[in-house]
This record gives C-alpha cells, structure tokens and sequence, in this order.
C-alpha cells in the first residue's frame, strides 16, 4: 500500500454565517468571519491516494489524471470564486474549512472509485496556521 | 545604512473592474479576478524601512513599535474586509496588487517619517506566484 | 471525524545535559546540543484535535478559542524563555525535542477535555531539518 | 510511543520508461517524464521512526545517528546521481517517485533494526506538487 | 515605478564540464555536478518586470501574458529537458546557475520591450541553498 | 555582473541587554528579548556576492568554497554558541540582528576580497517575521 499526494491551489471568498441569525449574533460566534462584506483566503489542497502499484508502470495512478481529476471536479468550480453564493456543492452549508473539506471529500470520493483509487485524505490549508483533515469517516 | 523587514499577513476579499465597462468588457480585461460575486487572497505584507543604528541600543527600530504601526494603519483596515468597498484608502481604486502597494506605502510613509524611519520598501504578495515591490518612486 | 491542526510558533533556549555527568560526558553524548552556555531555536508547534462538527456552526472548534488555550497553557510558558531553568513543567526533564512534545501534550490535554474536544497528535518542529510527533499513546 | 523525523535533501537525474516499449509508447504513457535526454528534481526526504524514549537521555535516537545512517545508506548513493543507470538498489526498476520510496525504505529498514529503531514512514517530495508516502506493508 | 514578479517552475537534467577536459579535470572543478551521467534540479524561476501602472487598469502588466511569454519562451523549452543537450540557447554554454540566467534574461528580453515592459531581474534558485540574480548588466 | 547567494543555517542563544542599566530597564527597551536567562533561534543567513562570470567555467564562485569560508569564519563560531558570550567578533555588542549582520559583514568581506569576490549583501533572518539586510554601507 503507497500514498501519493497532489497538491492543488485556488482563490476564493467567503463568509462565515447562519443565515436565521442577525448579525450581530454571527459576529459573536464567527468574529471577523462573518464580516458581511465577505473576505477571501488563498487555499491549498492535498488530495492523498492509496493502493498498490502497477507491477508494470511503477505508478499508483498517473499524477496527470489525478490533477485533471481534481481541477474537473473542484478547482474548476471553486476557484475565484464566492463559496457562498456560487459553489453548488456548499449550497446551504456554512464554509467552514471543516464543512469545505467534508465537502471535497464527497466530490473527489466517487470520481476516483471509477478510477479504481481509494481517497485516503483530504487536507484543506486556509491560513499558513490553520488546516483541516478528513478520512472520511 | 541598514535595512529591517517585518512581515505581516491579512487575509481579504476583492474584484478588479471597471465601474464604467460591461461585465463582459471587465471579464476580457481581467479574467476570472473580476468576477462580481468576488474571490481573495492570503496577502503576505513585507515592510522594509531602513537608515542608521542607535548606537546604544544596536537598533533601527523596535520591531513591535514597526509592528504596530503596520497593524494601526495597514492590517486593522484591510483584514477580513472587501478591499474594494471597506478601505478607505483604496476607495475609487481598481484594487490589483500594484495599485494596493503603492496606496499601502502612502499610508505608512507619513507615518514612519515622525518616527525619523525611512521607508524604503513594500512588497505584497498576492499568491506564491505574484508579487509586487513599491520602493515610493 | 474531522481533524483540525493549529500552528503557533515560539523561540527559546535551551541545553541537553545531565546533572550528574561532567561535562566531557555530556558532550560525548549530546554533541554540540549540551553547550554549558546554551543555545535556542524558533520552535514550531502543530496542535491537532478531532472530534465531530457542530452541524449548527460548521465548526469543529473555534480556531479562536483553540489557539488562546495554546497559548496561555504553553506558548506564555515558554517564549523567550529558557526551557531548562524556567518552564515549570520541564524540570527535571532533559528538553529534547521528544520530552518537550510529551509534556506540551500533557499540559495540553486536560484543558481540551474540558472542551469537549480529544488532542489528537503534538508535533513540534526543533529545526528545519527535524520533528517530533506525539499521539498521546 | 513518539515519532521522529529527519529531512535530507539530494538532486538527481531520472527517466520513467519501459526498456520493451518504443519511444512513442513511453511518451504516452509517461509523457514529458520518458524523455530520452532525462530530467532531475531536487528531492526532499523525510524518515520517520518510532519508539520508546531512553528514559536517561530523553532521545529516541541520537538525530545525528539517524541522519548519518540516511546518510551513508541512501544519500551518497543517490545524490547527484541518475536513478536508472547508477543507483545499485533501483536497478530494473521504473524511478517513479512510489518504486523510489518504497525502495529507500527496503535499504534503510534492515539498518534501522539493528539499532533498535523501527521506520515507521519515507516520505519522498519530487516537486512542491507530488509527493509519495509508504509505511512499509 | 513598480516592479513585480511572476513565479514559474520547471524540472531539468544538466551537468558541468568542459568537453575539451578529461572526466578527471572536469571533477577536480566541478565536483559532483560533472557526472558524466547527469543529475539534476526543480528550478525556481522569478521574473521581475519594472514600469508605470497603465492609470486605467491598475496594471503594470497583466500577469497572465507575462506568464504565458515566460512559458513560451523559456519554461516550454526547458522543462523536462536536459539542458546541455536539448535547449537550443544554451548550446556550447556551460549550464552553470549563472549562465543560464543570463541566457533566460537574453532570450525573455527581446519580447519584453515589444510589451513596452522592462526586464528587471531575472533570479534562478537552483536549490534551496543556492540562486543567481542577474539584472541585465 | 551576476549576483549569486548561498543560504546557511544556525542556532544560537542570545540576550539584548546593556549591561550598565537595570534589568528593568532593560525589560523597557528590549521587551522578552532582555530576558536575563536568554532565548534563542534558529538563525537564516543568506550571503550574496557579485562580480564577473569566470569566462571558462560559468561560474562566478565555486559555491562550494563560498559555503567553505561562510563556515569557516561564521558558522563554527556562532552555531550552538551563546551570542554575548562566545562570539569573540561580537564582544561588546548587543547582539541585535542589525549589529549581528553588519558584524558578519566585517567577518566575511575580508575574506571574500582575497578570493577576488565582492560581497555584496548580508541577509540575516531572525525569525520567519523579521530580516535585516546589510550592503556594507
């Protein structure tokens, strides 16, 4: 079993907040987050990949396709633009890292099972301070 | 003569267009950085001012009091915020890394100048790809 | 499952040695690490926690509350301090890389229960070129 | 339990083919990288073991051991290099960043062992984009 | 005047010597990096361009013209390739760090003042210990 | 004229302090950085020299022996040593980083001048906020 992982990068804004609740309430649990103007993040993705070699080939699964995978079925719809308003795979949920990765996950998982390549990791870097992971589980 | 650098970082959301052009005409200009639902960065801000030693305290400047200023006057105004509808100081202006630089350096300037600091550089980097130096002239 | 990772960085100084050994002994074992007269690092420490999301706020912990605890548990403690002579929770302990990472752990670990949130790994990074991971176990 | 990493850096040449295909069909499959004139990276390792502290020392292992023995058994080997015609252990087989990783560690593992230390990952960077994980089974 | 900088990456094989030398003088001066069979680098490229905004657009340049004349002129022709053998502005030239900058710098020139922009550095990071500026004089 | 760079590492421990004044004093003007019982970092220092390529050889310095004199005359006296009291270059002087980069100046340019290589800049970065840069002058 080998983990190979390709990293992608894109841009994008957000906001952090419940629509239900004024802004007021959102300021005090999402701070600048929920700033109504919306702020944005230069994020970069890991998308980790497990299984055996091709006896033949020496690879897991040729890097080009993972990376057009992932450009296809993420980059391509998120990048530049506002993860609120015009992601269809966030619609009504908030775009907390958390959230976002889980989100990716879903995406990425049933793409790749065709390719017979088993997802192992989705990490999400927002800030150079902070990231999220998910296993899927 | 010596130069210190302080880094800082800010995250923000922003759009370049042109109030009087089409969406059309501003999406030929600027591609995806203009699209009117907005996208963002991870800003990396480098401060370099430069001039003569204490010669007491083997200083340039106290790094917090540098620090400080550059959170005052920069960082406060421009973290989390929607450069091109919440900063004052870029109100009316198309808000690419260049035009940012040089409005960032006008902000400082005065300010460093009371502290009898030169300022000598800003660097913005908008993405690990771009970046942009403004040396005031 | 998500897990969410905190960076926080500090500086310090410290020195490998034991008390009971000569210097020469000391040296023999520890190297240039066991210098009477100290030496420090810029310290880089990655918190990781995991748990299930809040399915209300997205979040898994606010990264906000998360880093102040990091904070006033360890990164006060140990900032521009010396590891050796003023870190209550080292004494006694010789400050390599592997001991400080167990016992960041421990100070952190029962603060985080009280949030209800389980410290996954504590990885500290000593110098580019080496870290030390520990998972509580 | 802890987990300590050394990273070593080393610069090579390297082709990915199959010696019984055709050039055309070596280009297909492993596109720019089958290029018959080679290309190199800057490779970037990461060795990961585990154990138990020395309850005297606080080490795991002496990081110069460990660095000394990545050193000798792989660096040298490889460094400055090409993959395919000169390094004993890749002979025969595609340098794909996954046969590469799970070779090093076949090199490095049996050496390990009889200092007690138990490799628990290598980790090889062949770009800042692609990277490759194996944990031994 | 601003300047600003447009990050690019590529992969080569290369090696030093004279071929008027035997392989001894050639390791006796170039050490390591006169392997007869090749090694190799992911190079950095930074390519700073200087002028004044265009007052309209906010723009010294539009970066994705700057990137796609860069991988035109130099990254399609580099990438991948062994430098000694294969890139056409480097034939007889020894690919030293410092030779092949100046050789970019000669050849991004030209189709930089047909963009009325001037070329203001161009910096080769060969490793992470190493890299070349070159400013055209 | 190229300008080429090589990059060193080291760790040290240090204090700012003037030894004439109290330790509250001290406290006032230098903040954590005058704690009595010293911190530490790990140190970046990145030396550039300029001149003429040698025609024959591309190079403009062997890097190996530009990496050969910075650890001859800085690196083995600074590294795991405490600043203040085992720098015999910088006895008597507060080691801040400006002092620190005009003083490794003095150490190198001597040095460099006998290899018939100009010196021409001094980065010292003390922690990934803060660098000085010094140009003899």
């Amino acid at each position: 079993m080998v983990y190979i992982t390709r990293r992608e990068i894109f841009n994008a804004a957000h906001r952090l907040f419940m629509e239900e609740w004024s802004d007021q309430q959102n300021l005090e649990v999402f701070g600048k987050c929920s700033n109504p103007l919306w702020h944005g993040h230069n994020y970069i993705l890991y998308i980790t990949i497990k299984g055996e070699l091709d006896p033949q080939t020496g690879y897991l699964m040729d890097l080009r396709i993972l990376s057009s995978i992932i450009n296809d079925k993420i980059i391509s719809k998120v990048d530049h633009k506002n993860i609120n308003l015009e992601v269809e795979f966030m619609k009504g949920k908030i775009p907390s890292a958390e959230n976002f990765a889980i989100n990716i996950w879903n995406e990425l998982n049933a793409e790749l099972l065709k390719h017979n390549c088993a997802l192992h990791c989705v990490k999400l870097c927002e800030t150079e301070n902070n990231y999220v992971e998910y296993f899927g589980k």
